[in-house]
């Protein structure tokens, strides 16, 4: 098959572990002048301008001669990088207001959980006890650390001062937002893991940043605030983490709890120690779900934009793998 | 006793239920000039002209000869026109930025919780269960109906829509707030209790709203949204609901979820149904502590207003009883 009659080329809809209906359904909606695939013709089928990918089978792209762009239907574009033969096109990250304030519903959500006492409650009840937790603080006597400050770090942060707690941030490069204490790099990791009594992970996945979330860094999380030891939220990736680490630091008052959204291995093994963990809180990567409604319509508007001559937005460097 | 030699007579400060350590403690640092007595020294003691009181005995107050105004530690009064025989004297009522905060982390961190499946996904965790809710509906898609629109509805209120929901309220006079659909009266009632899926009840108690959380009511909230029925949250006051029905309605569908933080009668009685209630979160009383330090330096600084000739401010309108 060529390029259909509007002179357009194809979209290539590539996903790995999602059912491709609904995203052909919005696909078919969001740009009815284009037609959409879900495999090429040819290892070099000439027909494709565009790739839409969820973890694409690596090799895939390489050697596809009239590939523009590749569009990532996640916020990180980890998945997109597991392939190391991608040919030399851009790659556009999602950004989507939806995912954002999915996200920072979630890190809101469970930053409250955490300070509000949420599992002692919890306990309680299954008990019948009634006790007040009379030494609650206010969320301003506590600071929120959030490690990545790209789109969802900032609208986290945004939110969590707006509920009235302090916010600190940490990211590769130096950045200046307002309300937030921010460091960076690794000079000012140290000083940033000791600001904070709840961590908030939103980093990027990269050859970096991979297994950060490990005991030599939760050593370096010092402050003893009103939750005891700092707690730890992975929203990110789970690359992002040692997972055994994580339970030895939690055994060892290193961090008081953790609520992790995302693992090493996803599905979480049936056998995984975190499952019945009483100071883990387990989602199964549902803390901001891709809407394909939300995010179908800006990755075409961005192709028709391309198409007229204009620049792409939310480029990925590929430099730093972000 | 008479008053001391500042001049000023003496505070009385009347609690049941709660140690006055910490409060006299607060009350000596914030007024070294003001002396404080738990007692008056007869019926008709002449040395005090303020209250300071959390649920004072009834009769208390009646024939203080110099009292210039009482002081209610909680945001509601109920807890003082249990007294009828109050003096015609000011009824002054606490406003603190400390302590509106804290019920607006109560009322986000449980508004959440319900819209993000909190419980879902715990019931899921303890059985190691990896299943995503394919049909999480983002923030937009609720609305949050909020009954009581003084200065706790009114944060509330602001932070829920900060959060991305969608916000009406109800209150028993017309109010004009930005952003948020305002419904009076018993005229509006209705509307609004078919305008929202999570109910966030902060009203006062008054003899009004004496169980106004009743199967009558429950029965109009008719909206049939991402979460089924609709969720009740009560962080005002226990005698704002009548339990029985509450798990009727529960039973019965009419509600999906409740979260109740005050009851009819506190503490919670041991063999009551709601503890173990697969529907019901429970909290002991804590949506937003009355914290002596924050709430006293304001009392005082009220006092010395008044002394002065200024007048009175968050002043309770005796006729409505609140």
């Amino acid at each position: 098959m060529t390029a259909n009659n509007t002179g357009k080329g194809r979209i290539l809809l590539s996903l790995t572990g999602w059912s491709p209906d609904v995203w052909l359904d919005q696909l078919a909606k969001a740009a009815p002048d284009r037609a959409v695939t879900l495999t090429p013709d040819s290892e070099a089928d000439p027909s494709i301008d565009y790739a839409v990918v969820w973890k694409q089978p690596p090799g895939l792209l390489s050697k596809l001669p009239n590939l523009k762009a590749i569009f990532s239907l996640g916020a990180g574009v980890d998945h997109v990088f597991v392939d190391t033969s991608l040919p030399n096109v851009p790659i556009v990250r999602v950004v989507s207001p939806n995912l954002t304030t999915r996200m920072s519903e979630y890190v809101v959500w469970q930053v409250l959980d955490h300070h509000r006492q949420g599992r002692l409650y919890r306990a309680q009840q299954a008990a019948r006890i009634w006790e007040e937790d009379r030494n609650q603080k206010a969320a301003a006597e506590l600071t929120v650390g959030i490690m990545g400050l790209g789109e969802l770090g900032r609208d986290a942060a945004a939110k969590l001062e707006m509920m009235g707690f302090q916010v600190s941030g940490w990211a590769r490069t130096e950045k200046h937002i307002e309300g937030v204490t921010c460091y960076a790099g690794s000079d000012g990791l140290g000083a940033f893991l000791a600001s904070a009594d709840i961590f908030v992970v939103l980093l990027p996945l990269t050859p970096e940043t991979s297994e950060i979330l490990n005991r030599d860094l939760f050593a370096r999380m010092t402050k003893v605030g009103p939750l005891g030891a700092p707690v730890l939220i992975n929203a990110g990736r789970g690359g992002l983490q040692n997972e055994a680490d994580i339970l030895t630091a939690l055994d060892q008052g290193l961090l008081s709890a953790v609520t992790l959204d995302v693992f090493q291995q996803e599905p979480l093994a049936d056998d995984s120690p975190l499952w019945n963990h009483p100071k883990v809180t387990i989602t199964p990567h549902a803390a901001a779900a891709s809407m394909p409604s939300s995010l179908i319509a800006p990755i075409i508007a961005q192709m028709d934009a391309h198409d007229r001559g204009e620049p792409l937005v939310n480029l990925v460097d590929r430099k730093v793998g972000y």
